[in-house]
């Protein structure tokens, strides 16, 4: 077997270029793409939301939202369940970024579901799953 | 399935926190760690090679390995087969850890390796390297 975390580090980088070169007609950045699909997803999240789900520092969590909510793509308001919590939420020109957004993620997952068989999918889930364990993660 | 291109970027991200813990000790980044490797397991690469295994930019590595040069952990000559290109190999100091880095390596790619059939690691790779495909890049 090929070096497991290598061929894992390839694809993420090679999804990250691809998807700022997708990003950049809109005036985005790859990372920013992603968050407005995730806020879009649940309507508003907290920022530790955001933290967890792309496993990223507090630290590059704010200054991404920060530049985010200067663009004009997010809004931060105070929390009403957890007062030292920002929720985040996407604004009218964020929403309608979204659509955009959302046809090249599911694009991309169409592919693979429509590739792989689910008896595939499902052992490259488990794989993947082991990994982010072995690196000291929990993963659901 | 779970969005696929989400999965990997996580396992990525909780790969290099993981790695960065373990190089601290040696006063390392997790990427110094894996150019370490890269670099000692061929003896002496073109920056070229470190950007293509890597997929990262030529002005992301030339920074990275500024700082390993200063560092004392490569040093950079002229190639002898391209004098565009600089040709990197380890200093004594760098060669030292490479043993502790290599350990680190293959500690994580024996465990996936014994927990996994060839034939899920012979899914993984094909999975993997379609999705690689997907986004742009060509893997072998």
């Amino acid at each position: 077997m090929q070096n497991f975390g290598m061929v894992i580090k390839q694809a993420t980088n090679q999804m990250n270029k691809h998807m700022d070169t997708y990003a950049k007609q809109f005036g985005l950045t790859g990372s920013q793409m992603s968050i407005i699909d995730f806020v879009g997803n649940h309507g508003q999240v907290l920022q530790r939301d955001i933290e967890a789900e792309f496993a990223i520092q507090r630290s590059t969590a704010t200054l991404t939202l920060q530049r985010m909510e200067k663009s004009g793509l997010i809004q931060r308001t105070a929390a009403a369940t957890d007062a030292r919590q920002k929720a985040v939420s996407l604004t009218p020109k964020a929403t309608k970024l979204k659509q955009k957004i959302t046809a090249y993620i599911q694009g991309q997952q169409q592919a693979m579901e429509k590739t792989f068989t689910p008896a595939e999918q499902a052992v490259f889930n488990r794989m993947i799953t082991y990994f982010i364990q072995l690196n000291g993660g929990a993963h659901d």
